[in-house]
């Protein structure tokens, strides 16, 4: 761990003590791939929680994981992301697949279905034969929420997961994020989504890679299947964005959906599109800015008595940020390493 | 700019040259502050394209800006963002002030409403009068969009604006992201988003400092906005949210929802609140990663002989992405400062 100790930042956020001895991670690590699920909860609360730990834990499991099928649902609040993502892990863990959902939103009721029993409201994680549930804690996770998904991703490949369902709150932002831990993204709409125009003019739809029309039972649903199956005539990039009518709560439409998810994952097999979201060079350049991120959090600027100075000035009014960011570079590059 | 050269990264992002000398920043910025919205234009551009020169326009222009009223404005696709945008800058331009907005969504049709003519599908940057209007393109934006926003919120107050309006594309974690940018958030939703159990469980009232019901000539309207007071009796530090019922399209509510912006400012300079939305500690972590991350997309690690041979191996998978950045920052930090 080099420099770093124990301390707070110059940007006021306190860093958290390393509580756990290489050793302990080693034998975490160890059970976790023996398909122990505590131990998989205990490391994914620590990967977000304990800034040392993260990277620590990562080097460990990145290497020699399963690669699984990462999917992600997306969609406004309502439209039946939950009831969806029950229904998938239910089709999945009947195929005999290792199923595993993480849930973004922390306040989402998420059900496990048939197996799990209806409505049951998670909190930290959930587990039943080869189902096994996880929310992401937005206000406990310190890197933030895609740093917290990301590492769990990879946590869960490492414990042997086939199949990841990846829920995300609300739409937007959210679906670019989600690209760098899932290959295929399903977009749930429901016929109040608002007119098909403005969901076209959203953006959002750009983002899917299949579409579940949801509530489908209901006024509307035929005419927006219509004109979003119109729209997708032409493939993008040699893929057809297929339009699926469901109506989760009855249990319709999960198993065109898992067909579809299946030819997508083909689609991406046969031209190459699958390295797009496996770059291990990519993960380098997160990893390198992880490492600085807590070298910063760390309590480093604070440390030293002239980057501690400059940083002071900063506070007073009497320095910008950005020329501040310069000078602070040149003075702890110069005595440290991150 | 120490280290860095024009090159590609060790993560395939392609490095952009420093097109824009030092003088000739001077000359944009110090037309920028006398009025120019041409040269505001040009160095919102720039930050949002150039890595270099995002840093060396910041350090410019931070010192010396007034501080502006910034709100957000969030809410699903379809609820009236835009409208009531359009609405608010209305009324502050009558105000006498100088009004602008950032639409984040690039997709999105602004109107400029009454003063700039309805329906003006924008793209880049639109000003009249007291007026500005400028689209964040998501995909043009090379540090994302929270940075750009960052910045061109920051350029804004350079270039003397009152009110800065920030529209954020749908709903969620771009909420999270705003509240670095502005100090209060209006939740705009409609009678049609959803039953108000799903809206109360999705978490996004948590953000709110104001709550807008849109389209509230609509059936439903008043069962919404009766669940919502009430949810929101209990005052959340001190301060209880107001619901307030718009017809945006018709101009209907615009007053109330801008008293209440005024309310919310005021409790904020009242209870200190202030400052933890203008905090240039923040800022100068910010600065601090921004900083490196230019030093690795500039091509420092494929630079080095030492640490591009690490790099190599993390592609070809005999090393993990972990452990290798631990080794690059140990060499490239003997070697060089970002």
């Amino acid at each position: 761990m080099g420099a770093e100790k124990k301390g707070t930042d110059g940007g006021g956020r306190p860093a958290k003590p390393m509580n756990t001895p290489a050793k302990e991670l080693d034998a975490l690590v160890e059970r976790m791939r023996g398909g122990n699920v505590r131990a998989l909860s205990r490391l994914m609360t620590l990967v977000e929680s304990d800034p040392k730990a993260a990277p620590a834990v990562m080097k460990r499991v990145y290497s020699g994981r399963a690669n699984a099928r990462r999917v992600g649902l997306s969609g406004p609040p309502g439209a039946g992301k939950s009831t969806l993502l029950s229904n998938l892990l239910d089709a999945g863990a009947k195929e005999g697949k290792r199923v595993a959902a993480l849930c973004i939103d922390p306040t989402s009721p998420i059900s496990g279905g048939a197996l799990l029993g209806d409505r049951i409201r998670m909190a930290g994680s959930f587990s039943l034969d080869n189902v096994f549930i996880r929310s992401v804690a937005s206000g406990k996770s310190l890197g933030g929420l895609a740093e917290a998904t990301k590492y769990h991703t990879l946590l869960l490949e490492a414990f042997g997961a086939d199949l990841i369902l990846i829920e995300t709150v609300g739409i937007g932002q959210v679906g670019y994020d989600i690209r760098s831990v899932a290959e295929s993204l399903v977009l749930i709409l429901v016929p109040e989504s608002g007119d098909t125009v403005q969901i076209l003019k959203s953006g959002i739809l750009e983002l899917a890679d299949v579409v579940a029309v949801n509530k489908s039972d209901r006024e509307g649903a035929d005419e927006i299947a219509a004109t979003l199956s119109f729209t997708f005539e032409t493939p993008r990039d040699g893929w057809r964005i297929p339009v699926i009518k469901t109506v989760a709560s009855e249990n319709e439409g999960t198993g065109d959906v898992m067909r579809a998810l299946d030819e997508h994952y083909a689609y991406l097999k046969e031209t190459g599109g699958l390295e797009r979201y496996r770059n291990p060079e990519a993960d380098l350049r997160e990893a390198l800015e992880l490492r600085f991120r807590r070298f910063i959090d760390g309590g480093a600027v604070s440390r030293d008595a002239d980057s501690a100075q400059v940083a002071a000035r900063v506070k007073s009014g009497s320095l910008d940020p950005f020329s501040a960011a310069a000078d602070i570079m040149d003075i702890l590059f110069k005595r440290n390493k991150p």
